[in-house]
């Protein structure tokens, strides 16, 4: 009925209207191709071209071996930027160092699960206020199955709590992510959820072009003035301890025009992470170890130099795009 | 008004009645000098002068440093007691050695405080609901100042949510006791929740005569089905590092008949409990380090051989007090 109505009412339009319709069809998929050609690295007014990365450490604050591995590559200048993850138990460790370092490119790295089985956390919210994100033992859950139902205001009370407390405890996040990416990841209304809260903070949130394809509700929920970078890299299981330095170093030497986040996982390989993440050795004590020693070479500054790759933080970002 | 009509019946009741009255009274304290001159070990049956010592690991559940510490004093025998702080960060990790280990002697070590700077935990009751345990950041408090009021009814909230958690997670705890004695030197209010609790449960509270001169309520709250030790010996700020030894040596060469609760504090001088402790050198990693040390030592063995000295349980007095 619908099509019928429609398609009537085009006829009697006439040749005119089907012309106009044509030219603005045409006319949008032109922008659509120019928007898409260009980087934000040339949305933000770098030299076309340009190659930007951010080397951002994942997951402080989940241990003291992790904050301590962070921080020394922070310090050494080759990580440039971090996130945090404010339910767990050395966030006031990682607070109290971004509260006496306000320069250092700090965000938020959203949490909702506690992944791991000897050593655990749970919401910053009430746990009565957020019940489909703990288990029947008070703790975030291990695992999202597929017929848990995740409520999407419970997540939205969550990220609330967590953004108060690290400004309370006097960490002014620069960026907002999503550990395990489970608020990327998981369908277009805890994907709003995050961005609703990401604009009342008036903070970007990470989100690549690399994603849309795979989960189409990214693009369809972003605004004009939401960030969104270009590439991200990180290494998965798959790669050998022995191929560490070659996929990075790969991935330097093939990196495109515009700006790229590596989501690296840096940790000192010790008794308190060897122990934290013993059930499996993914993101494990050694990969940890293993990202901290490639990120901190001489060997990662060299390449950087060589492939005229500048670093960027998300600071800069959002001082470059006035309007986000 | 009421001293004057008392006067006047002692005066109508006679003679007769002041005999009895001073009768009783001399009989009573006959009683109470006999019950106070027998130990809990001469209660249990034990032969006359009978020294007994719980050798008791606190604060497990805490850091990992702590609970690999504790559980390696354990197995070797020397360390024969301990207990779990079930909102700590390493709970799950220490529960999961409880439930594979079911005849070690655990019990809970009720915990109202977060006391530390870098490294925090929360209550496990949600935090709306036991607000005068929190701070700010919803963390527990990190002490408890002169005119903080805490909520009794709040406090027993807490310990039931701590005591749930753990018999959910498999723990059968053999004893309860007080993570910085809050629960002990707070006055009759927050002993008495403690106590209704530990009645609920079934369980024994750790408590000593050597309290009842200073917190006289503690004697006046308890039954006569309560277990109470005779002493506890715990090494303070006072005793300098190098005399550390001496000062075990000679509470255990001058130890009394009873049953005497050595209160520890094992953990391993690593790279995680330095960090955890680094605000103040008191129960630091260091400290925790020289009671492992002590405690596992053959020094410590040959004095127990020496001095005639029985290790006991929790478990075991239990068992020997069947009413409780």
């Amino acid at each position: 009925m619908r099509v019928r109505r429609c398609g009537l009412l085009i006829v009697m339009m006439g040749p005119f209207f089907l012309r106009l319709l044509l030219r603005g069809l045409l006319a949008s998929s032109l922008l659509l191709a120019v928007v898409r050609a260009q980087t934000l690295a040339d949305r933000l007014g770098y030299p076309p071209g340009t190659k930007l990365i951010i080397v951002h450490a994942d997951d402080l604050g989940e241990t003291h071996a992790v904050n301590a591995a962070a921080i020394k590559g922070l310090e050494g200048g080759t990580i440039n930027s971090a996130s945090l993850m404010v339910p767990c138990p050395w966030f006031p460790e990682i607070a109290d160092y971004a509260k006496s370092h306000p320069d250092v490119d700090f965000g938020l790295h959203l949490t909702l699960t506690s992944e791991r089985i000897y050593y655990r956390w749970a919401p910053v919210a009430a746990g009565d206020k957020v019940r489909s994100l703990v288990d029947r033992h008070g703790y975030f859950k291990h695992d999202w199955e597929a017929n848990d139902a995740v409520d999407a205001k419970e997540v939205e009370i969550e990220l609330r709590a967590q953004i108060e407390r690290a400004l309370a405890m006097g960490v002014h996040p620069t960026h907002l992510d999503s550990h395990q990416y489970r608020l990327i990841m998981n369908g277009a209304e805890l994907f709003a959820a995050m961005l609703r809260v990401a604009h009342a903070y008036h903070l970007p949130v990470f989100v690549t072009r690399d994603w849309f394809a795979e989960h189409p509700y990214l693009q369809a929920s972003l605004g004009p003035n939401d960030l969104v970078l270009d590439h991200t890299v990180t290494i998965e299981p798959e790669v050998p301890p022995q191929k560490w330095a070659d996929f990075y170093l790969t991935a330097l030497k093939n990196l495109k025009p515009g700006v790229t986040e590596f989501v690296i996982h840096p940790g000192f390989d010790n008794e308190e992470l060897r122990a934290a993440t013993r059930e499996r050795d993914t993101w494990g004590a050694a990969w940890r170890q293993r990202d901290y020693d490639f990120f901190t070479s001489e060997q990662f500054r060299r390449v950087l130099a060589d492939q005229k790759i500048q670093q960027v933080t998300w600071r800069e970002l959002v001082q470059k795009a006035p309007r986000q």
